[in-house]
């Protein structure tokens, strides 16, 4: 099958030249068509700036662009013409098999599913996000989707996270853990504790570890967490939070002394893995699992190379059938 | 007033070694009266090692101890001579003014509270912990003592908070903001939602900003941040994760060169700076606040130099006398 990927090129911090920029590099290292959507005499002045003679670009006219300050039901009710509005409807209508949008993630959001539909049994679509750890990287779901949520939502993000783990990052038998303040069962709050009784008895479909900390959730001994999307936003902004204050303090210490400047400029490459590591743009953006088709929401202050990774992380959802995993594994589950 | 604190010797991973250098350290720096309540035997060897001549140190019988996995309920039902229980008696009965325990921290809430008892106008207690920031540190609340929360409780962790930091810290007028998931009014789950409006009413007694981000909460924009316990704890856990991360991180990275070795080694004391400035150890502990008394919970993992620190928080929070401050802001801003 082949993928191609929508891209509203008018959304985020560094729209357009960064969208464009990042779609020419994904079409020519992924060897992939992508469209561009948004107000096509910006977009083609951005385009002029690159070869793009083999590349499989097409470019969807949208006048009208929501902006990250708008709330966004009224933004979509009044702008039918937004660039993610067409973005969604390229995929909608069959034009591309997945979207990704840096711009308003609740515009994103509210237009995905109102284009796209939800999935079956899903009753709320969530946003999944991969952050770092000292192993391999945990998806957080929700990260900020849903700011109340029911134990059956957690269970169904649980099934979600899974589904997109083993289908787009092959990991085996993925480990599900809730989100929690304590590792015992009875630890929390009604939800979790009320999550933790669902999840128990779907061991058979589930690989479910139990509760996880927010501390162990950094060590790498689970792969899905789930939580409700006020407490993943948190937890989200809260890692990006500290990993820059860490960054900025140790550069402020750094600056204070000639010497301290020369051995950080000798442990450069080390550093640099580190931040590379810790680095959102690597996986390029979060994922709105739950709806009828794939879309992928990128950072607001994403450049070229976050966009770059993030139509890659479309492409191989689509190419990994996620959202069919994701029926499948329902189904067995319910059983 | 000559302040006294009370220890809970036997608290703690490291317990009663770490607690008693703690203790003797605490006792000689600050010039201050220490009660160690615990096994007699056990306390007397640690102390025995030390030069405590001149140092005013009690000691006081405890012959049964909480461990960290007991449910805190049952087991002070049972332990009626445990350490923690006798170390909040010290204090109930006048013998000390504050106390310091680093074993579980549901115990020492709930030996506090049955002990002390709830101060005038406050429905729960709440855990403060000071997190770090890129200026100066950030007062969390709740940070795990309720993981169910009404607006009313956020709004006298407000003034819980607010008190504490310009009674001990000398904070002026602190800037107190909502840990929510958005800046605007409006975001968030109805908890946040609700005490967004009763905050805002506050505003002559309070110094309220608004709504704060996990992302803006670690670069110093504000002083007092609150939330159901939930959220704090995971807070609490995330950030202490995720800085645990970055460091191990760059060790690993470190030690895969002799250049980055070097390097490192050289930039040395940016590094142990920059640790410094992010090791909660330098606060020594959580306060609980809400109770009739001061009530100081070391990190489990303590050693001497945190529990040093936490004798310290204990013994300014007396002479700032935050108890007092939290009832006159609390009528103040009722009118």
């Amino acid at each position: 099958m082949s993928v191609r990927v929508a891209v509203d090129a008018m959304g985020g911090d560094h729209a357009p030249e960064e969208i464009v920029k990042g779609a020419v590099l994904a079409a020519r290292e992924y060897n992939i068509p992508v469209q561009l959507v948004g107000k096509l005499e910006k977009i083609r002045a951005e385009l002029g700036k690159y070869n793009t003679k083999d590349l499989d670009i097409e470019l969807v006219r949208a006048d009208e662009v929501i902006g990250m300050d708008e709330a966004p039901g009224s933004a979509l009710r009044k702008k039918k013409n937004a660039s993610i509005v067409v973005t969604v409807d390229q995929v909608a209508k069959g034009n591309s098999q997945a979207l990704v949008a840096a711009g308003s993630t609740g515009a994103a959001m509210a237009a995905s599913l109102f284009g796209l539909g939800r999935l079956p049994n899903i009753d709320r679509p969530a946003i999944g996000v991969l952050l770092p750890t000292m192993d391999k990287p945990v998806l957080i779901l929700d990260a900020g989707a849903n700011s109340a949520c029911e134990p059956e939502m957690l269970y169904q993000f649980a099934i979600m996270g899974s589904s997109f783990l083993s289908a787009v990052l092959g990991v085996e038998n993925p480990r599900v853990g809730i989100l929690n303040i304590g590792g015992e069962q009875g630890k929390g709050n009604p939800l979790v504790q009320q999550t933790y009784r669902i999840l128990e008895e779907k061991q058979e479909t589930l690989n479910f570890i139990g509760n996880v900390e927010g501390r162990e959730m950094f060590m790498g001994y689970c792969d899905v967490v789930v939580c409700d999307g006020f407490v993943g936003n948190v937890t989200l902004k809260v890692t990006e939070g500290v990993a820059k204050m860490v960054m900025e303090l140790f550069r402020s210490e750094v600056n204070k002394s000639l010497l301290a400047k020369i051995g950080a400029l000798i442990a450069k490459p080390a550093l640099m893995n580190m931040k590379k590591k810790t680095d959102s743009d690597e996986y390029g953006g979060a994922l709105l699992l739950g709806i009828k088709g794939i879309c992928v929401i990128g950072h607001g202050s994403s450049k070229a190379y976050a966009i770059k990774n993030a139509i890659k992380l479309a492409k191989e959802s689509v190419e990994g059938d996620v959202n069919g995993k994701i029926s499948k594994l329902y189904e067995l589950s319910r059983t």
